[in-house]
């Protein structure tokens, strides 16, 4: 918890630190149908929110008139401690008063009151992170106004009701929980089931009740001031920018701290003013499928707030979604819908995600934005607007989030699995998840990390929840619709989530849920489906997902642009097959020790290892011989007429022996040798750093017999595999090189041993033999090494270990913290330290190509299958990347997406 | 045993790929005071001994006649799978014949032969390391006429049984002791003492016995043709140069394997032709100690490898050696010796170790070298020859080999000690030495790798006892003098040795030795007083060196001279003074984790790290607080003036706490903790490689507390010592720095501690913050990190272990392979990996001073008293180098000597 603090200290002081305090020139940028300074360009000053209001008031678009304060004006609130400059004020008051006369209402004007909302929005969507207050400019008077007005009283005092809440809990940090329990108990006591349903004596006994509770909590009264509550308003988003929740959000998302968030504020427009009205979020394009089809959701009578929180379930903009609909009950304002999403697509030439409200059968738009999607819906928006000419194959590629690819690679509920249905919610966000239910975040957070797979039940989640969701497998909540925070944020993050499953009752307290009759306590198995909304008890089979024809026509096209090869790494006859489905150009890395580890072989693999003198270890490995022939065999089978790099053994020896007092006598007692022997052998080879220990390559200089075994069975299964007619490229990769000496002996003990087998069969087959470049030495003087390398693979798991001094089994307890605190950009086993390890890969390249101008140059760490490092990868002109066999087509698209992005740069 | 097979066929393999195979213009130099082809500068053709036979031949001293075949020979033997050219044939033939008329004898002429000596000699001496045969060019008819021609029947049939002895064992392969049991067998049943007490008819008896048993053992027959002879003998020269111990010796020495040997063919003169006649080697200053006096030894009636292999105990060859001298024995001769060797001195300008050959009276000298020396003798001779103006200031800086002052810097027995005296021997290699008597070198080795501290007990050594004398505390031999085996390779390798100490008498068979009365074995401890030849009784205590006057001018001298900065790394006030006295110019590194182990601390250390939370850490470290100030203190009162570099702690914490069962019971039980918590905690600390795991600045990153707990101790301290009068200058170093976020972070945090106890007491003190550059990232972004850094220091033990991913505790197991195998040119953690870790610190230091210009650069490493490493540093520019109190002389030598190489190069 303290360091939580000192964290958050030392974040705002980088974030002072980094900033000039100079006032910009223009602090307040007016947008309406009169004169709009801004324009969509002008993200980073406005942010997106505000660069969509200026854009779409230019697009002709009834927009409600309002005005953005800059980000800049955030840098200079963070820079003077929290504070806001004076000059601001003028200019805030001169705009509010260009609003009030187009308006023609007063703020604060008891008898025609001028209500606005105050909304956040940085140069990158952050849904639901930041703070938003409506119907500010409310009081005790303007409420009166307001109900006279609109000749709605209801209307006015429950807006004046959600103002309160909203303002209190957001501004003056009131528990807003509290504030709901005096409304469900009034409700209770009334015998009400829906908020609509309070009648206004209700809703001002409310208001007043509100007001007391908000005094008794924070000690402070609730200003009644309309200005006061403006510059409360627009300090309180700024502070929202460092809640620990949006912190962690850009975390996740990589976005820096400096951006700043900008503020709306917009003259307020009503959709729950009666039934004329209504509020609504749709998407241009179904953000889940990605079909071609107007796609939202809305409610009569109500605030936009009420659909994003999913507090009541909406029904569909379209006839076509069955239920209710716009089209249906308000079918004027949805022609003016459908013409304005068609013009905003067109313009924006992406989908678009828009909020919208009708007030009295007007229709106003509030937002357009690019609209989140699922993968799926990615691939396919990307491939049908460049069939329908709207964007280029070039921008169709870069449309697609590599990363996202992952949503469509993760396993799916087997269909023939039998199946027991507890429940049908929405299908929110698409794939299959399986897990132990919990029912709140940290304790979410707590089982992930004892190596639990989790689903996370909640009636419905808040930006509170974003942990543990990302500690969990998938979500079911029982409250919100398809564009509920549970759907939106689990679709970014490509999770498996089933919402507004309403008949499945959550009671937080006694941790269980019920449905249909059965109990589900925490632990509890569930499955979810969520393509198709089921949940499911206990665990069900999953099966690998199946690509659409449209991820294939991209992935088809990102060959067409990539120049990067894209390679597996595969130990398996059956990974390289699956390689080889998605894609794969060959294998980069296949490692054989995990050909040791199989029940067949291991304990020959010990008998090797127990040896007392060359001789006997010889034994042993000519048991293991014919076995490695086998697996070799099946690999070049596998991949034939494509490349195959095989690494020589690279582990520690002590990896293949018990450890514990249990397993050493268990082993010894099989194998028949005394537990003391085994034991002094545990003893004998256990290291203080295993990871800069006697392994590798150091280990063929100690006893070559182990690879000349290893270069035998790989010549060997050449031959068969050539002998049956398949065509094998074989690259025979030695690891954990450090100097050119090494190399020399070893590559010299693997061709003789080549050309024997050759010799005996008077048989040839074409290889080469390189390296794995895993140290820094080994970059620095990759000239000599190259002498002896035909190519080089660049281990960059191990080559950031050693760069960074950093263990990847150890610093589990500090390495998030480095990330959080901007110590490090970002994990580097994840995304490659470009500024560090990635200056010694590009010396290694130049110093390699100097030696050896067609060395081969590759990389099979995991790097290979991250788009960030990819698009490095690339710059320094490696020929492939390999990757795990569930990412080569994420590396297939990042590998394109950098390609076209490098050729735009050079034109 | 295997691997050695392979690593002897690599080792030829690397000899020949490395190498041109074109004969050499010339093969073949001629000496001779008519003629002579060579001179002294010719070293890399002719090796040592051929350039010192022609510079000695051109001097105009008596040398028989002779010539040398080129190293370059070398290379062509064994280019050509160890066969020798044709072309060497007539050029050796002609240069035969030559011999045969300036001497006026033939070779293999019966009447009137000529022999000649065959030796190897290389660029540098490796004395007793090739091979040598003498008397070369006797059979059963060339022995009649020897005899008849000298008149010495006995002479002539010694010479050719010797021969005999000499051919088949080093051409032939002989095991050389049988024919000596054949020997003593001879001399037993005569009831014969000396080999010299042999008749004629013994003589022609064993030649015949010794053919016999040649031919029965090696199934070859002894050549009879004296050019068979010769081409064998050259042949078994060239081979020598890669026998096991020639090849171990020039790893030790880093000669590289491509010199290979030269072959001098000389004509032969006899010191053993009868009584006047000697033969003996002399220094021309005293090698022990330096003094300028004439030193020999010589054995009159003998042959130069009787003095040599010790075989026998040698006269002085001057008056003032006592019992029957040279100058006795034959003035004439004697003073003849004296006119050259002070005619040698002048002329090589430094002390020569020359041998030399009586033969009826006539003075002949055989070999000129510069002589090994002790480092007492070494900087002896320097000094003094700088007073006598033979050489100037910077020869007498540049002649000490710094490594060999660790001989004066180890420990000598202390006066004081009650001593038992076992036995008294020679005085060959100062210092004072104890340990566990072994009597092979197999044993000596075996128990020096398990811990032991050993002495080697030998009557005699050859080279195959190399590796047993370097794992040796210290030598001692039964037979043999100042100028046996054992003297001069101990000499060599600044290793204690008692030499020929008579008394004692060695029983192999039952691993015993007996010396009045006493009956040792195995393991029993003796001490030895190598600057006596006393021999003691069980352990005696030791005292650190005194250190003369002439090594207090010497260090002034390179002071002079010397750019680079010297300081020690010292963690206690003790360890302070020593380096004061050694001439450290400041503290480089203080470890502050050592003073954590301190018995009244190390159980406070241990709550802290037990501390369930910050407020229970932080009481832990308010107690550790004030210990800390006092250490602080310690060292700013010792250091008075001179910088003190702190470093913050680095270790990680498991290592405070103990890891054994029954250590976590004690310990458990001592502080009230329950053994389960206890053992929780060092489970939860502990890491797969803790090398790269959660320490250093890491540490401080997750307890900022333990950092500010170090920095208020040294600004306390600081502060306290400038109030007693002191000049503090503090540095205070961050470790294990890899971003310079983390160095922004924990400057900021160390700063703002020391600016707050400044405030509390109204005092300033100077102090700079840096950090310890010890990973390869920290190299490659320096520019960034020195935006944050008053001062780099490098810490090249672990950057060494992250650049070549090699963990120290773990490489033992191979790293000696390694090195012997030419994979690593030296050990990287002895002397720096110019060539890997050396270019990024080399990177390092541009960047930084790149940021900025003024950045203090220094070393911390072991490697900051490593002579060769200190090259490299002064050559990149650092500041100042800090290595371990002990080799605080050593580095200023080293830096003496680069500064004045460095600086020859330039002129």
């Amino acid at each position: 918890m303290e360091i939580g603090k000192v964290r958050m200290e030392n974040k705002d002081m980088e974030t002072i630190s980094g900033l000039s305090i100079d006032l910009p020139k223009t602090m307040v940028y007016f947008f309406s149908a009169e004169k709009t300074d801004g324009h969509g360009g002008m993200k980073e000053v406005l942010g997106g929110k505000g660069a969509n209001l200026a854009e779409m008031t230019s697009l002709g678009l009834p927009v409600p008139p309002g005005f953005t304060i800059s980000t800049e004006l955030c840098q200079v609130f963070y820079a003077r401690g929290e504070a806001l400059p004076e000059e601001l004020k003028s200019e805030v008051e001169q705009a509010m008063a260009r609003v009030e006369k187009l308006i023609g209402k007063g703020f604060g004007d008891p008898a025609n009151p001028l209500l606005v909302s105050v909304r956040s929005g940085s140069r990158a969507s952050m849904p639901g992170m930041m703070d938003t207050i409506l119907n500010l400019g409310l009081n005790d008077q303007t409420v009166e106004g307001l109900a006279q007005v609109s000749g709605q009283p209801r209307f006015a005092w429950d807006s004046y009701r959600r103002f309160v809440q909203m303002y209190s809990n957001v501004v003056m940090g009131m528990n807003h929980s509290l504030l709901e329990v005096t409304l469900e108990d009034l409700k209770h006591s009334k015998g009400l089931k829906e908020d609509s349903d309070l009648a206004v004596e209700d809703l001002k006994a409310l208001v007043q009740a509100f007001k007391k509770q908000v005094q008794e909590s924070t000690g402070k009264s609730f200003p009644s001031d309309v200005k006061e509550q403006l510059w409360g308003a627009i300090a309180a988003v700024f502070r929202s920018w460092n809640t620990a929740r949006a912190v962690t959000y850009r975390e996740i998302h990589g976005y820096p701290d400096h951006w700043g968030t900008a503020v709306n504020i917009q003259s307020m427009v009503f959709g729950n003013m009666g039934e004329d009205c209504a509020t609504g979020v749709a998407f241009t394009r179904n953000p889940s499928t990605g079909e071609r089809s107007f796609y939202g959701e809305f409610l009569p009578n109500a605030q936009g707030e009420d659909v994003v929180a999913g507090l009541r379930t909406p029904y569909p903009v379209s006839r076509a979604g069955g239920e209710k609909s716009l089209e249906e009950l308000m079918p004027k304002a949805y022609q003016e819908l459908v013409e304005i999403y068609q013009k905003l697509e067109k313009h924006y030439r992406d989908m678009q995600d828009i909020e919208f409200t009708i007030e009295k059968g007007k229709l106003w738009m509030l937002q357009t934005r690019n609209g989140k999607r699922t993968a799926k819906a990615a691939v396919r928006i990307a491939m049908e607007m460049m069939d329908e000419s709207l964007i280029t194959a070039e921008e169709a590629l870069l449309r697609v989030e590599p990363h996202s690819l992952d949503q469509l690679l993760h396993p799916r509920l087997d269909p023939k699995a039998e199946k027991t249905q507890l429940a049908k919610g929405l299908p929110a966000s698409p794939g299959g998840a399986t897990g132990k239910i919990v029912f709140d975040s940290d304790r979410a957070v707590e089982w992930a990390q004892s190596g639990e797979k989790v689903i996370l039940v909640r009636i419905e989640t808040s930006p509170e929840d974003i942990s543990g969701m990302v500690s969990s497998q998938g979500i079911l909540t029982t409250r919100g619709g398809m564009t509920s925070h549970a759907a939106v944020v689990a679709r970014g993050m490509g999770k498996c989530c089933v919402a507004g499953c309403g008949e499945v009752d959550v009671d937080y307290g006694k941790k269980e849920m019920r449905v249909r009759g059965y109990v589900l306590t925490e632990g509890d198995q569930i499955t979810l489906d969520g393509s198709t909304g089921e949940v499911f008890l206990g665990e069900v089979k999953t099966l690998p997902p199946e690509l659409d024809e449209n991820f294939g026509r991209l992935m088809n096209l990102a060959d067409e642009y990539r120049r990067l090869g894209v390679r597996a790494n595969a130990d398996t006859p059956q990974d390289a097959s699956v390689a080889r489905e998605f894609g794969a150009e060959g294998i980069g890395l296949c490692r054989t020790e995990h050909m040791f580890f199989g029940a067949d072989r291991i304990d020959v693999v010990r008998a090797m290892i127990m040896a007392e003198d060359r001789a006997e270890r010889e034994e042993s490995l000519e048991k293991l011989g014919p076995m490695q022939r086998q697996d070799f065999l099946g690999l070049f089978r596998a991949m034939e007429s494509l490349p195959v790099t095989i690494r020589l053994l690279d582990p520690p020896l002590h990896e293949f022996l018990p450890h514990t007092d249990q397993d050493i006598s268990e082993l010894a007692e099989r194998l028949g040798w005394t537990e003391e022997k085994l034991r002094n052998k545990v003893r004998a080879l256990t290291e203080m750093n295993p990871m800069l220990g006697h392994r590798g390559c150091r280990l063929a200089i100690t006893y070559p017999e182990i690879y000349q075994m290893q270069a035998r069975a790989i010549a060997e299964a050449a031959l068969l595999a050539q002998k049956e007619g398949h065509k094998v490229l074989v690259e025979i990769m030695i690891p954990l090189v450090a100097t050119e000496a090494e190399l020399r002996r070893l590559r010299t003990l693997v061709e003789q041993e080549v050309k024997a087998v050759q010799a005996e069969s008077s048989m040839d087959f074409a290889y080469l033999v390189g390296t794995m470049i895993e140290l820094p030495r080994a970059c620095l003087v990759a000239d000599q090494i190259a002498q002896q390398a035909d190519f080089f693979s660049f281990g960059t798991n191990d080559l950031t270990q050693t760069t960074l001094g950093l263990s990847r089994d150890d610093a589990g307890k500090f390495l998030g913290s480095y990330v959080s605190e901007g110590l490090l950009p970002a994990d580097p086993f994840a995304s490659l330290d470009v500024e560090g390890v990635g200056q010694l890969v590009k010396k290694a390249v130049e110093l390699g190509q100097k030696t050896r101008p067609d060395i081969k140059l590759g990389v099979c760490g995991e790097h290979g299958g991250d788009p960030s490092s990819i698009e490095f990868f690339h710059s320094v002109g490696l020929s492939y990347v390999s990757c795990s066999p569930f990412r080569v087509p994420i590396a297939r698209l990042a590998a394109a997406q950098t390609a076209i992005q490098q050729r735009k740069v050079k034109h």
